[in-house]
């Protein structure tokens, strides 16, 4: 297991509804041009206001797939 | 679009159920005497416990708003 | 009150459906062992991906107790 | 409790004495035209030098307040 | 000199041309409605890109004025 | 000297009167249940405001301590 | 608008004579093998110096695109 | 797994010769007390100085143990 | 030299030996895939621990390469 | 004014009393061999602790002073 | 090159036209007494207002020279 | 011990072996011109990669050296 390499993407996905839905909608993203993903990590919540209500969050990930060789 | 400006207010909303009611509250709140508020960044996720429970969570925002001039 | 100490524990949580679960998850456990929990601040939220979803969430937090003389 | 929302407003106050007047006397000014200031942040400690000696300390704070409806 | 107190704003200017008339844009905004601004702080320089080029610079800003009694 | 270890413990003190008092709650209270205490270093100054003062002020510390084996 | 995914790449570019051309001949470089350019972030200013003078401008940016499916 | 709670502790380990070592010091002598350790985090990496050469590496630790009930 | 243009790519390396071995199996492993290697900038240091010993370290790594047109 | 420029050192000082003492000590000290001393920033506030007392406060400035020519 | 050492300096240059002049302004100046300067990052931003107006930019630097033995 | 003053210094050394010669090679070249070291502390290692393999390692460092008057 010593001589696994790991590559990060980052990534923002978003969500009317919550912040959970924005993590899985990035990581469904990904997850069609990036095999073995393994881990993730938010770096950033925020997102858009309209009408004085938020219209939707959007939430930055770093996602770690192991390297493909 | 070039000469927009936008100020930034900093805000802490709180609620006894989740993470997003708690932005929606601090949200709501400031929309009732700022106009035109456009985007958010969350800055600190944080509560209080009370009998080994969640009592309340205390969301921080940075919220930003078209200037008025 | 000016004389209240409070000692911070730092813990991680999991849960396989959302932020608030596993920081209810961390807290119910911490309470099992540490009195007088008063508060908690999130540090870092994280997670495992098998099959290019969500396996599980990771959430890292500081609970402050107060100290027990 | 749990609907409470803060705001924040950031601030520096000066002192030729010490850390904890330029505290005072920063909160002091901010609650003639604020209301309801319930805590504050240090966020730098800062000064200026006069012939080799502290002319005044100079301190930053966060200062939270109930949001005013 | 030592009790003077001041209060910060934080405000995003932007700008087609370049980083300075952003900030410049923001100050001279800021001007209109703020009284004895005195320094400022460049917080973030981000922008939008439209076909492969910068359509606008965004450059975020901390300005002091000594607070108004 | 090179084998030694020390362990970190993050405690909040806190006083009416100075920074440095709350430093001192804070150090005699984790004396009296952690032995070997060599070093600290502050986290963070914050404070509660009661009629437009300061109430008393909290001081996080990171306390080290020699490892007891 | 709200099922947006936006990947995030890392790039320096250069230039002898601005930060704003720095900025512009990283954008220019990553539009040739990018689509959907969106927004960029300046994350670093640095540069190496020749003879007590600035030989050119090093800036790292964090540029947005739209995932491409 | 996702039930899963852990603990972090945060240590300092010393060592003549290297990081390596003063990391493997730290673990060992926390792994005396305190059971399930399963991962480490580097928080610093310091040491002192004695006639013009490195006398000892400290190297501060985070270190997560799986939450004993 | 004022028009190069450098692409960053983060990836994690391991080792059971050192932090040096990790490093150089993240780099050997990205020269597989990525030309004009440059420079690289180590963001973490961590690992896993089994049965009180390091098992494997993880050295996260910022790598630069020349921009491939 | 436009053309001043100004260099920073980095220095600690220490008082068995006060912040302010230590912060007086690492100024004057500074004074002795450094002219135009104009500002300083505080960077670090630590110590030491014995027989569960604090022995001394340690406090780290940047100390601003124009350029001389 | 393996054994080159380099030193850091750390230096507020000033100006009121740009912040490259800024720049500019502070190599031109640490280069009357430091040799050997290779490169420079940009630590800060800031700047004084004068009237609604940029009165000069202030930029901090961290110039890194070869060692001198 | 309570009116000692410490200056810091910050130097990179380099290595093509590993990160501990680096730092042995950066404070055997600040003890040729600095007297009285005492501590140091890593701020950031990185290096520059030839032919897909670590050319040399770059080690920052800040050391601290007792003030002399």
């Amino acid at each position: 297991m010593t001589d696994h390499v790991y590559s990060v993407s980052e990534i923002y996905g978003s969500s009317g509804s919550s912040v959970e839905e924005a993590i899985d909608n990035a990581i469904a993203t990904a997850s069609e041009s990036l095999r073995n993903l393994d881990w993730f990590e938010v770096t950033e919540i925020r997102g858009h206001i309209e009408d004085g209500k938020v219209a939707h969050y959007q939430v930055g990930l770093k996602i770690g797939f192991r390297y493909q060789r």
